[in-house]
């Protein structure tokens, strides 16, 4: 149908239902003019998500919605920042309307949940894809940043790793699950991650470092260990795993998804011995699942992996995509 | 051949050659955190730009690199704002280290020309696209933006456009110049067009409104005019041409290009009566060339051309990827 893309745009993005203080003109002119509060420190992440790599070409488009702008807003979370703004640049083989009425519904409800505001973007035309912009504050000197990790340092994971990879695998048919509700706890994991910000906020000031599981705790956790040069040694035995996957999946299938799975939007992070205390108040006090897993070791020991108290080998990475 | 994602991304892209003091952490982490000067508004635009629709497949990757940060640039210097950070989504079909070496070297000698930092991005497998998002300050309460032209106020570009429009039809073969020298300056014209940073930093308290052209004049004034809520009248006899595109174009086919062709990446901005006298010295001083050619008139009057004093008639529109 003939539909101008500047007409286009109008139409489904250029609703604003959260209208920030911050900011002074947002879509519409050839940049967004955004006013920062002082003492705060803006934080910027920049993800792509591609039809047949990061999501099916068959996916619900509000659950597309939700997932690209959760994955960002993820990355945010394990800064310990506040979301904000949001640039969204989307690639579209043809005009479709009620695929883009249901895209954009839900990525403005999810928009609106975080006070977040559309700022821009650009609409082109090729093969599906996105790439989001995201922008958050955190109060100056308090990010979470991932080099932050000393030895003796306890490593932490929130929920359930492991959840996305197994519902991913009922959506491709290589797990059967019965149990209908399972089933669907575990594809709502995949489908909808959870980004867990007021964790990486309740995190600040606590934690000596953090990451969001992206790509796999083996992977995620190891861009924590490089940046803080150090290794870890991790309690195979202490990993958390939700019901639904110990009822439908071996022990060693659920532990291959925690450890390279990937897509949980979990948060990794250490927490020095001394702040223990602190922490276990302030994410109990918002409900939150979180579970200690190992410890920061000297980088000379490497990564070591423990289970009964004996070493075991493993050799599974993360997803990566020009591996 | 097998070359992780991370280490590709470490390789190409991870080269700080500018460190701004403004960048606490810029790739490497979940986001990147900078900190923003006092008393200056935050200014961001994103494009994307597509194999096939927003550049020939078979481009010189260097030529590619520049056009991508040209383009984004040119939206700062619209709003009269200093370039300052990018992020860079980068799809790639497959991993071609030449053709990485290339781009990021002509990338990174940009970034580097602009006083630009690299602050993060995502490469993913995929067909070949990129979107930057680009970031830059202007002082509180000075950006340009498209919604202040009145009527009374003079139009004016900088440049000469339709040189672009030119250029790309030479390479298409559907311009033959046997001129070398003309030919030349007009493909560069097309693969590296310049912002006109200085020009929009120039305009900043002189100019009521301004955009830059990426679409072609008739398009992008036209969103001035609807963002000002104004019509145009404008003198076809003053449009500003280049020697080399009068020597080999017929005079209607560079007017149907300056009007319609788009990705000049000039500016056309607006100015007050009594702002002109400060406009010629500003930007005199830069050395600029600027022509102006019309003046803003009421919204009820519409967009009117003029030759020779007496209307004509055009329906000529700006490229639009979706219409």
């Amino acid at each position: 149908m003939a539909c101008g893309e500047f007409s286009l745009i109008a139409r489904y993005f250029d609703r604003v239902r959260s209208s920030r203080l911050d900011v002074e003109t947002g879509i519409g002119d050839d940049c967004a003019l955004l006013n920062i509060p002082e003492k705060q420190t803006l934080a910027i992440s920049t993800d792509t998500l591609v039809s047949g790599i990061h999501f099916l070409p068959d996916i619900d488009p509000a659950d597309l919605a939700y997932k690209a702008l959760a994955v960002n807003v993820s990355d945010l979370a394990a800064m310990g920042a506040d979301p904000a703004w949001l640039t969204l640049a989307l690639t579209l083989p043809e005009v479709n309307e009620s695929w883009l009425a249901a895209f954009s519904d839900s990525l403005f409800e999810q928009l609106n949940y975080y006070d977040m505001q559309l700022i821009g973007g650009d609409t082109t035309r090729g093969p599906l894809s996105m790439t989001l912009g995201i922008h958050g504050y955190v109060p100056l000197g308090r990010a979470l940043k991932r080099s932050g990790a000393k030895p003796g340092d306890w490593i932490y994971v929130t929920g359930t790793p492991g959840d996305s990879a197994a519902g991913l695998a009922i959506l491709q048919d290589r797990l059967q699950v019965d149990d209908e509700a399972d089933a669907a706890y575990l594809v709502k994991r995949h489908l909808r991650p959870t980004p867990r910000v007021l964790h990486g906020q309740a995190l600040r000031d606590r934690a000596s470092s953090a990451i969001d599981l992206s790509d796999g705790l083996i992977s995620d956790l190891g861009h924590i260990l490089k940046a803080s040069g150090c290794g870890a040694r991790l309690d195979l035995n202490a990993f958390p795993f939700s019901a639904p996957i110990l009822r439908h999946v071996e022990p060693e299938q659920a532990l291959r998804w925690a450890l390279g799975g990937g897509e949980d939007y979990e948060l990794c992070f250490t927490v020095p011995e001394l702040n223990r205390g602190a922490l276990d108040v302030a994410l109990k006090h918002l409900g939150a699942t979180f579970t200690c897993i190992g410890q920061v070791v000297p980088e000379s020991e490497g990564v070591q992996f423990l289970r009964d108290g004996q070493p075991v080998v493993f050799d599974w990475k993360g997803y990566d995509h020009f591996a």
